[in-house]
């Protein structure tokens, strides 16, 4: 089933850069990985803001809450999620 | 997976007392069958008004909508669905 | 560029079945055609809503604008649009 | 009677992760208490965030009160409660 | 347990005075026996409205939904119902 | 004339148990003296939160403003003030 | 006390003009009779807006709830009222 | 000084063709007007929707509030004003 | 033209004594200088709360911007601002 | 294309000057730069806010990303972006 996930970063400001870049590469890392196991399947970004909108794949709510959880950047993002029922134009 | 589901009733004041009989009869018919399912596990009463809450099980979104809209008075309420994970505490 | 589009239909209750049917006929109908000319990406319902979300993609705003009014059931459509930025990740 | 509590936990990015650990330690054994004594009846988590749902069973909202301030966790918890009403259905 | 309640009145405008002067007379006399019974406590006026607050007392939130529903006037009425917990200064 | 006060208490977690200790000590005797004052009539708590909600009697809004600015959880409480009319019904 | 009191005029579109005269004419009437008794003391539009903010002054709430349904319109007004307290730099 | 105006059209489904026409053309024939007098500088259309934005110049709110009611279809729309302050870097 | 200001005081908890007060002696300084160019004309408080409502009159928004702007406490406000348009009855 | 920009201040209050001071000067030097390639083409002030209203101007919302991005003081802005359609009056 497929979910709509939207995120906003809240890293405080005053994050170290090392830090803050640690945690980037990992997120980046971690979304590829996610790709690849089909579970991110498009993402974008919210214009003017640290925040994405997603579309995820996953077998039930639990599968990607472990699926997000997973990211780095996870403990600082307030995190969204609309569960979508497949269309049937779609079928 | 189950999911939490919101109905207010929406039905016009002035439907016709038969009308109404006769939708609220079919609706508990179609309760109970989705009760015998699985579907419907638990309803409650929001209190002070004509709107539930209930816990639903079903395959997938696609599923619990053809549930929902399979009910006779489904066509005036507003339903909206939030999907739960399971928590490991009840693994 | 892309489009997160939000739909709830608002028809009457009250509208006679035949004209429901003609006007969700020709929904589909066009639909169809702006999935053909690549504007209509994907579509998913809103679980228990008579309601959906779509991913269109479109050249402007007023070019969605123009995709979406040509719906035959717009009239009735309370539509709320996103404008998306592409991730640098999908580039 | 039955309520549906919300829970988000507040608690501090920066929070030690001993201090963490011990924390959820006492809230699952809390937990595990207000199940055996019928207070907590079932537990979601909602996909994505660092928060469940609950369905808890009390005399009063005031019984309630105490099971839930009782949670090691409750000072840092942002907690909405919504009291149910028992459906004619279920009778 | 009590029960803090909020109607709004959404008679329809063009309601024919016999109709609206008979449907106040029936609420009236009912809230008369609800203070008896001891379920009423306190009405107030919202100013400027056709509003009301009250408290309520009622064994549970399904008493108290049996109390709200036998106004006449309640299918006319939006309710909304807050479960309130005695506070131990007042015990 | 009667006034329906929230609170929301926010004092911050890390304050020391015997500052907290203090302040609550002080507010149970103020809530005392503003009792026998005819000033607070009624005390809830909100199941779950540490917040109350309270009806309040003073002569106008400025007093109500020095009873509540009396308190000396004041400073930490976000407090939302509602007006309430006499209803003819309790006259 | 003064009381900050707004009001939105909801009276249907298709409102006959000579019933629409009729209830404008009636409303500045009673709107001068609250000048004069110094209820009415300030009175202003919501630009682009059939709406207005006005300043009121009343013994208490109920005194202004009554003043406020005397007003020929009052039947198809939201209306919306906050109590305000004395500024200490007005006294 | 300047104003954002948002209007949303609320003019109802079931309007005559003709008469739509005719208010439609009569708001056109206006909104040249109010460009020519300089009162309105700018107008977009929010997508999807049959609502526009509009940057509006006018001596004051009043002054506006005559600008945005002499448009035909001003009694079917739903206005929101905000008033904006010159920028200095615009000096 | 007139201007309804709303202010919410989020000076932190922790401030030392002598820079409150300090900064409330600059604020009353100020406001009475405002008052004096017939800028505040009136001020209450929203009973219960660090916050205000004012009637201001300025030549435009940016004057009244910069007015705002030049109490000491603004810094540490959060300000809504509302522009009146004068209602016909008035003039 | 052109979009509606909002940006929300939240620079901390206990900032030094001397970042400050820089921050805003590399803001206005920006500004200019943008203004010069018709990416920013107007803006105001919210009035009483540290916040602003801006007409941008990008070929699509990752630009305009860009654009805002590249703002040094955009860290601390709260940003949000409404995608605005060519209106056929302006054609």
């Amino acid at each position: 089933m497929e979910f709509l996930v939207r995120t906003e970063n809240l890293l405080p400001h005053d994050t170290p850069d090392a830090t803050r870049d640690e945690l980037r590469r990992g997120e980046r890392e971690r979304a590829v990985e996610l790709r690849r196991e089909g579970v991110l399947k498009r993402l974008w970004r919210v214009p003017g803001r640290n925040a994405t909108v997603g579309l995820y794949e996953a077998e039930d709510p639990a599968a990607l809450h472990d699926a997000l959880t997973s990211l780095p950047m996870w403990k600082w993002m307030d995190v969204t999620v609309e569960a979508l029922a497949t269309h049937p134009q779609e079928k």
